[in-house]
């Protein structure tokens, strides 16, 4: 008889989105006459920039005509994207990482779940607390992880780097060594950077105790300030211990087109291994391309009009994140992120839980957020607003919670 | 310091495909006055069908605009295309399945790649030989083989079936009981299919000894014959023990589009513990949906236009086959498969190994196939031949090997 993937079933409860699409739901049918503002999921509300609608007519006319049709793409991407991305992102920002080293995918979250697999299941990982919960559900699921307390809400073998008010969301070196550490900066869900220095000595730290950060940098086009890196590869020494994850999804509103990419730089070594050369093989073996009109897409987000009308777009939800972090001030909260992020993280009232403020804004003022407990314990007391929807309705959920 | 997945390294040599790819490239640049046709991978050559085209043009606008915009696409795939699928592939052909056992990818060799992960790293899988080598190296990055024996080209703990001309290309009931048993019919590379009796004593067999059938119908669009079943779900009792996997890229040309999806009925139970609820679990966590633009696209694939521009370009790539078999026969070879299936499978002239006869078929006729060999040890001695070429293509290089 067969046996299943135990791993899985250790996964505590639904995913966090989808137990909060159920409590809205139910809201929304015990009261149809008012009308929801959410601010809850980081998902995107503008169209596609024209001149990417503009590229993906294009490809989808060659792809109707026998001459210029797409089978099959190269596993690791067309080079057309990947030079794009090695000129725009890395060497315009002064950062030497070759197009052989861009891994084109269908997103970061793909990225970001299938990366621990090239590692060994010994592996110890290490995560900023709260946290994306992507990256230990893939290790639980793997069986990396030991065991969960419900209590404590945490596994006995990941390490957690609190990332609180207290050290200003900026986590502290661990005590215990880790192999891999996840570190997401810009940060989802707190909304903070970190600096040039800040993140030098995490890539310092990598290389001395021969551990590899997975760097998460979803959300660098929301950077407004000059000393916060955009990319890790801007810190010396992290060719030999960074693997870095970046996606189209807020940069270009790609959430519901599809594409991302990693980067690992070839001196990244375990022994006589490269560990570019295993993601290679996995890519080659499990994944089959990302579709050509969508590669297409993603070239336009770098071309001069596509640029500047993304521009215009992150600045479009930047002035929501103001008005956000302003509203929540005026309303008396404390606050913090919504600098070089499109999240803004705010104290709960003094002893209200996150899940019970989530309660008390859906009932009381119609608008979905994110309660912090839901990225991890050290998130309990907070709680994350986006800036990811319509103006419109971000002035209008601030006025209502300053009613409040 | 961090540690590697070591069963990354188990993997011999690089993917078949690599290394055709390297062994043309090389004959090319020696030969730059030699026009090459490849009849080797199994990519298509036929356009998108105007249907498709439309549908992706007008998802594209809808893209466009605030209005109709789509952000994250819910993880198990649109209900519209899920419900398409439901009527057009089960309910019309008898089969009851419901769209709601319907997971959405973006192809089969990610869901053939992925699937294992669900199971246990105790299971024994079985395979035919020779067969997709994805099934076995997904299962080699997992640990689930054992070791390699370089000499017979097999693993230590895979049960091989094999399908050879002596069995008329049907595997016959393992001794050892599977857990997991891969058959893909018709099937990649031998071209054979299973009729339905042949295909309800693996059904049979499967509910009997509590294994779980993975069964890859990617080419069922290719069958002509009316007792070959287009889906194991068919088969009376297959609810309780398969897993279909389904492609758009050969009934739709989507190589290069990428949109698959897989089925798992709600029966299939491993105690409590059902095999729909891990796999939905797994694409909650590490999957974000297939674009909208691509999904709407596979809609229009059901489409009436879509439907009749389709089964034209099926026939189109049938017609080749029928070509390629009997341009094989006339030149005096033992020829099999082209009747359900876009693959010619073919014995190699006496005493030439499948390599050997790849060297001299590219050498001698500049002609690209796919060596037996490279699909397990007993595909020595085959060599297949694939459909997907232009038909002009298709008869020149039968005249080339015709005048060997």
């Amino acid at each position: 008889m067969f046996k299943i993937n135990e791993n899985y079933l250790k996964l505590p409860g639904s995913y966090l989105f989808s137990t909060i699409g159920k409590k809205v739901a139910a809201f929304t049918e015990a009261n149809p006459d008012k009308p929801i503002i959410r601010l809850g999921i980081g998902d995107v509300t503008q169209p596609l920039a024209p001149a990417i609608i503009q590229a993906l007519h294009s490809a989808v006319d060659e792809m109707g005509r026998a001459e210029t049709f797409h089978g099959y793409a190269p596993d690791l991407g067309y080079s057309f994207l990947r030079e794009t991305i090695a000129r725009e992102d890395y060497e315009a920002k002064g950062c030497q990482i070759g197009a052989d080293e861009i891994f084109v995918s269908d997103g970061a979250k793909s990225d970001s779940a299938n990366i621990q697999e090239i590692f060994s299941n010994d592996c110890k990982i290490a995560v900023c607390d709260p946290v994306y919960p992507v990256y230990v559900d893939s290790n639980v699921m793997a069986g990396r992880t030991g065991t969960y307390d419900p209590k404590t809400e945490m596994w006995s073998d990941v390490i957690y780097m609190p990332c609180t008010k207290d050290n200003d969301f900026v986590p502290e070196l661990p005590k215990e060594t880790p192999d891999l550490i996840y570190l997401c900066y810009p940060n989802n869900p707190t909304g903070s950077a970190l600096t040039k220095e800040q993140l030098q000595v995490w890539v310092d730290y990598a290389n001395k105790n021969g551990s590899v950060i997975i760097y998460d940098a979803a959300y660098e086009a929301y950077i407004s300030q000059e000393n916060v890196p955009h990319s890790i590869y801007e810190c010396p020494g992290a060719r030999t211990c960074a693997i870095e994850l970046r996606s189209f999804s807020k940069n270009a509103g790609f959430t519901g087109t599809r594409l991302g990419f990693t980067v690992i730089p070839k001196e990244l070594m375990c022994g006589e291994v490269s560990l570019h050369s295993l993601w290679a093989r996995r890519h080659g073996t499990k994944y089959n391309g990302a579709p050509y009109i969508i590669q297409k897409a993603g070239e336009a987000v770098y071309s001069a009009e596509g640029k500047a009308q993304l521009k215009e777009q992150v600045a479009y939800y930047m002035k929501n994140a103001s008005v956000i972090y302003q509203g929540l001030k005026d309303a008396g909260y404390d606050v913090s992120g919504g600098i070089n992020a499109p999240y803004i993280w705010m104290q709960t009232p003094k002893g209200m839980g996150s899940w019970e403020f989530f309660d008390y804004l859906l009932e009381k003022a119609n608008v979905v957020g994110t309660p912090g407990a839901g990225f991890g314990p050290s998130g309990e007391g907070c709680f994350r607003l986006t800036a990811f929807g319509t103006y419109e309705n971000t002035v209008a959920a601030m006025e209502r919670i300053k009613q409040l």
